[in-house]
């Protein structure tokens, strides 16, 4: 980061697609590939949501890297040994110089990897939870939602676009501004979007249509995250979400939905956030709080109508393995 | 700061005291003294609001350095050239050194200077609020209040003594801590006690007594700098003020009482905080928020009876001279 410049994301992704097709070469095969998400990471939270929804548990397995990586890469230190147990590597790095030795880029969750050789696919995670909606649909569970519905596709696509851009990566661009000006515009249009985003929510449970929506992941996974680090690490503190009342609620009924608070660690969420970026944080304090019984408060949202799973059913509980530790979650175990 | 240490105050102020008999050799005289301080700085914020509270004013002229300075001093840039009219100097230290050439702890606001020689009496600030009411009385405008009435002192000073460990400082503890454990201890003990007090004033529209006390001027300013630096800057986040319904009443019930809120610089205080500790925000970016226009929200506390000003009355609006800047204050001008 340049003093005074805006924050840029580095976008450039490995794109290889996974598809029923096979079409670059993978096609989707149950058990082949394996998931490698950090549970503290929002675009990582966006594929482990949706695998959840949509069933693919055992389709596609997932590795879970730990919340604090060094310069080099996430690494699988939550495992026995430190090394993940199927591809018996202890950094995700390696998996990106399995595919180009020559890899220069950001080692980035979500990713997945091709278990036969060991190598990434692809870390372009705006096409990974849309891949896994229309191209893993044979291994959907019995009941999976329609999260992308090819009726809904534009205007899920659009506001996705301006999510991405202003709050998503908003955030982001707020956190890491090089300059007082950079920040302020960023907050600005945060705020801005925000507001809007309330407007549409108050009469309406769900982002597009009546049900859950590939949409609704995409801001909960910074919703979630926005008291807990957004609004002081990152300074985006006009106010807390949990005082913005319809954005609370919302966020608070995706929480209590299977699939959504289930898979989220808030102690992952801010030991990565406050120690891996110590550039804004060098004294590597953690904040205690903040209170996080708030979540489970009865949210009303029901009273807006809405069908979550559309013609489909809630998935079942979080499997043994990856369920997230009681002290990490405001949720009853 | 040691890494794994407590934040230790240096507490050794000069002691000399201005009294009425002058005992110290530095009796009360109407415009013989300065008070110099900063409006970012909560210490100095107590004499800024007693002095007011009590019409001392003329008696005792007040000058404001900027909001934030380097490792040496507090510094004039307010003023025009740089320099206070008055003590004709640049940087506070000066006059530090002028009382001592061989000064060598904190150069602390508030301090009180002898202008005829330019030397710092004291920067006890404990004991100079304390001063404005029991040996400047001579000097109180007509209707000043009796902010530390003999029968109530006792409790008033049992109330400070733990605001001060655990609020007071303790938000500075919290933020300042070299370690997760200090940080931890400190934040515990803060909430905790914050809780008592909402207990305390959920029925009591005061602390001490159905009057104004030292004892709110204590509390207030830190509660009013607790949402715009505290929660964040500091991690005292469990909750804002905001979310705490008793202390936001109570909070807001001050800031709108003439001689609290007037004195307040919401600018002043985020520049401070944010620009001065480098250690703790090495990138200078000063956030925008909160959201001040709640403090001017109905408080309600009126029901709760007390007579803000016993047998007295509010102070007369501030003068032109000492008026915060109107985009630095949610206040109308």
């Amino acid at each position: 980061m340049n003093p005074g410049s805006e924050y840029a994301r580095d976008s450039r992704y490995l794109t290889t697609r996974i598809t029923a097709d096979g079409r670059d070469g993978f096609p989707v095969e149950p058990g082949r590939y394996r998931l490698v998400v950090a549970r503290a990471c929002p675009w990582a939270s966006r594929a482990v949501i949706v695998r959840r929804l949509l069933g693919l548990e055992e389709a596609l397995p997932m590795a879970v890297a730990g919340p604090t990586h060094d310069d080099r890469s996430w690494t699988f230190d939550l495992d026995p040994g430190g090394r993940d147990p199927v591809l018996g590597i202890e950094r995700l790095q390696e998996a990106y110089l399995a595919r180009d030795p020559g890899y220069d880029r950001g080692i980035t969750v979500p990713a997945v990897v091709d278990v036969p050789t060991g190598r990434v696919v692809t870390n372009d995670f705006a096409q990974i939870t849309l891949d896994l909606s229309l191209e893993w649909s044979a291994y959907h569970r019995e009941g999976a939602p329609d999260l992308y519905p090819r009726e809904l596709r534009p205007e899920i696509d659009a506001v996705n676009a301006v999510v991405y851009e202003e709050v998503n990566n908003g955030v982001y661009r707020a956190g890491f501004a090089g300059s007082q000006e950079a920040y302020a515009s960023a907050y600005e249009q945060l705020f801005a979007r925000l507001d809007l985003l309330a407007e549409r929510l108050r009469e309406s449970r769900y982002l597009v249509g009546d049900t859950l929506t590939e949409a609704d992941v995409r801001l909960f996974t910074t919703l979630v995250r926005f008291d807990a680090v957004y609004h002081g690490h990152f300074k985006c503190n006009r106010r807390k979400l949990s005082e913005t009342p319809v954005l609370w609620a919302y966020a608070r009924d995706l929480f209590q939905t299977p699939g959504f608070g289930d898979t989220v660690d808030f102690e992952h969420i801010k030991r990565h956030y406050y120690l891996v970026h110590d550039d804004i944080n060098p004294t590597g304090i953690v904040p205690a709080g903040p209170d996080l019984s708030g979540w489970l408060a009865p949210h009303g949202r029901e009273s807006l109508g809405g069908r979550p799973f559309g013609d489909g059913t809630p998935p079942a509980p979080v499997g043994a393995g990856e369920a997230v530790p009681p002290e990490h979650t405001p949720l009853p175990s």
